[in-house]
């Protein structure tokens, strides 16, 4: 089995020291995918020639390893961000198509020395949180034993927790950035809408979509992050991150919602809710001060998205190649995008009208409140499970997740130690627009805090998880402030 | 024929100075309204007993001068805003209410001290740009010769332009408070969406209404801004002035963008083509430099509302009543609501692409330039005229002002002379969200400037109108600024 790749600060850390070259990480990687795990999590990846040649041109400019924030760190991409010689398939092969560019925020990492591997499978066109909705097959967690690894952005979350890159992009409308790191047990940043180009990516709700970073580490995301994020003039939906914005609050003057217990469902799953108390109270202890906070405005703006007229949204783009093509399209997700079509235009304004109720109810919440923490998912499903109910769950997975980008917000997924049954568990820290770094900050102070139960990241259940697969093993990985990482390879 | 009310700097001076009290005032106003003109502008006015109740209180407060900046000021609301103890018709007695609250904005104004004499004619449901779509009668010019007041907020321009009140307001959608303006040769000051709270105002398209002010001079609505400008925790789309732009920018530090040539339709009025060509050569004088800007993205945001899915916009809030009262409706504004019905939900997110390219590329004209002067109306037309074409015509009214609000602009609409034909010309300062105040300084140093063919605001064909009605004349009225305004009295 393959040695899990590190994070991109050991990697720095390691190419600093001399001790490792891009050229060996570029051949681990190769082994690394070379290697069938059976988990449908590429759609393709680069020419092993290519990827080869690029690692020499990074080991010839080895000196340039202090201006490259990214030297020599393996990533991958969604498959539904351009990368000019790959197809992009958006998880639909007829709709597939060869750009001529490279997505904006691809070029930004490869600027930064990042070395590109493939490109990952995802619920088709983006519509989804399962991970099954894919005709390049349903993705399994990264801890196995049939549970979903969550979507849209499924392949991206696998091949980092399994440890083949130390980062990927995915991409975030209803929640596809952050219930993938819930069921793979890593980090899942979902940045302020417009900070990171949506150039070159394949629209799902324009109006909303996301760039979103999976890492092992939130000192990780945060390395990405500043090297993604930039206004591009292909982007009209780009944003400049406000300056007095840009540094992060430290989490001791932070204020803390926390969620009223009346509004929590975990969906009858005693272990979420039990690994959700305990998380937001390690959460509580880093902060300066927590008050209760309902979520119900949040629930409703939240089910404007796929129980609401923003479905229509993914039709704008979508429709003409439905009409044309109904059978290229996977039959859960025709039935998705077609319930778009009951909504005419007054409605579409009504709920916007709503929406703008709801967001001026969010802006009084951050007057009190300066992060707020959620559960990921309520629950975690198996494969199994999701095809017994294949939209009721998806409404389920993406309860917490969302109301985030129609109420403008940005949000962070650490993980939360493992339930008892084995499953992982994963908590949201959620804020205000341009409150990105600020998130960060709080979720490695969280990573850094030994919780009661043990370390962090891997937790005591995560050592021995109950549902585990033949080929999952774990292996530690110094990082760079010495805490414990838990990689899990699949 | 009843004296003209001064500008609220005339009244302020007089005040000031023991000349006047508000008692007289309101007696001259009560005169005035009670002095039929056959012009439809008034809807409803506050009873007699209750304005002169209102001057007394203020007369026995005159010791709050120096605190209440609009103290003594009479003024007017389009009959779409609320007035807690008169209607609301919005323009259709069958839709009338009686609320139980008062505007915020209008509270605002009172709380500084003005006092509210009554409620303005309108376009139904303020859509059009004519005056003439309203059951209380179709208003015409001030300066009379059958010319339209223009829309929809037709009888607050006209209650203003006639000296029957210091100032009004409006609302602006499409331009209702610009139109109105130019015909009347008055200021309109469209603010910045979201600055003046629109709680307490009928909806018109909820995500681009704005209340609007009319005045005689820019320095009037720098005045009347102040006051009535402020987040209102009832207002849901209200935004704050940011700190770093509520300060004036001083004209001569501007970049002016000027239209090109080939991008500007007079629909074949010369005459306001020459005008135009001779107020931008003012406006240019007064800036540090200029710059030629294409018009066309501007206009085809601007199509986006009557000939596109914003229409929709209009039935989110009128349906229900269309459907079930659509005798009440005048046939003209029914058919331009029921147009919105040919618009599915998917047809709305994909203008709302296009607008958010057509954002982009305004974004980079702030970039380049800080103010763009076009034309207010390219042509105007009189009440026969419009019966001829009331929707085409209505789309010519609207070219140069429709796009504002879909870009999120500001603008100040100040008057340009008149044309050989005597009919009253108009410019529009546009500028980026939040440069009112610096929009509102750039028109004050204009009306400051004497213009090559004499004074700016009455001009010489202005003096003598050959557009005019026996009932027009003209008085003089010193500002305090010692410019010379001409107040036309209808």
């Amino acid at each position: 089995m393959p040695e899990p790749i590190g994070t991109a600060a050991v990697l720095r850390s390691a190419y600093s020291a001399g001790e490792l070259t891009t050229v060996e990480i570029a051949d681990r990687v190769l082994a690394a995918i070379g290697d069938p795990t059976g988990n449908p999590i590429w759609i393709s990846t680069v020419p092993a020639a290519q990827l080869r040649a690029r690692a020499v041109e990074l080991h010839e400019r080895r000196d340039e390893l202090a201006v490259l924030p990214l030297y020599g760190v393996p990533f991958a991409v969604k498959d539904n961000i351009d990368l000019a010689g790959l197809p992009t398939t958006a998880g639909c092969p007829e709709f597939a198509y060869r750009p001529d560019r490279t997505a904006t925020v691809v070029t930004r990492l490869l600027d930064a020395g990042a070395m590109l591997v493939g490109k990952t499978n995802l619920d088709q066109f983006a519509t989804g949180l399962t991970g099954t909705r894919s005709p390049y097959g349903r993705c399994e967690s990264v801890f196995g034993g049939g549970l979903i690894a969550g979507g849209s952005s499924s392949g991206s979350a696998v091949v980092v927790a399994a440890g083949l890159v130390s980062f990927a992009l995915g991409t975030d409308t209803a929640g596809s950035g952050r219930v993938p790191a819930a069921c793979n047990g890593i980090v899942g940043m979902k940045p302020t809408r417009g900070l990171l180009s949506v150039a070159g990516v394949v629209p799902a709700c324009r109006s909303l979509d996301c760039v979103s970073i999976f890492t092992h580490t939130p000192d990780d995301a945060a390395t990405v992050f500043r090297v993604a994020h930039g206004v591009d003039p292909d982007d009209p939906w780009a944003r400049p991150l406000p300056a007095d914005r840009s540094a992060a609050r430290p989490p001791a003057t932070l204020r803390l919602g926390l969620p009223r217990a009346e509004d929590l469902d975990f969906f009858g799953d005693l272990g979420q809710r039990d690994r959700f108390a305990a998380g937001q109270d390690r959460v509580a202890v880093l902060v300066g001060e927590t008050e209760p906070v309902g979520l119900r405005p949040l629930f409703e703006a939240g089910d404007l998205l796929y129980q609401g007229p923003w479905v229509a949204e993914r039709l704008a783009d979508l429709d003409d190649f439905l009409r044309s093509r109904p059978d290229a399209v996977l039959p859960v997700t025709r039935k998705v995008l077609e319930s778009g079509r009951r909504y005419d235009g007054a409605q579409v304004f009504r709920a916007r009208h709503r929406l703008q109720e709801l967001r001026a109810w969010t802006d009084r919440l951050w007057q009190r409140i300066d992060v707020l923490v959620v559960p990921t998912v309520g629950t975690t499903f198996t494969i199994e499970e999701i095809d017994e109910d294949p939209i009721g769950r998806n409404t389920m997975l993406g309860r917490y997740t969302q109301f985030a980008n129609l109420l403008d917000l940005a949000a962070v997924t650490v993980p939360n130690g493992f339930t008892e049954a084995g499953r992982p568990a994963s908590l949201t820290l959620v804020g205000p627009a341009f409150s990105d770094t600020t998130l960060i900050r709080l979720a490695a102070a969280l990573a850094a805090e030994p919780s009661p139960s043990g370390p962090t990241v891997s937790g005591p259940t995560a050592a021995e998880p109950t549902v585990s697969d033949p080929t999952v093993s774990k292996a530690s990985d110094a990082s760079d402030d010495d805490r414990v990482l838990l990689a899990v390879v699949g």
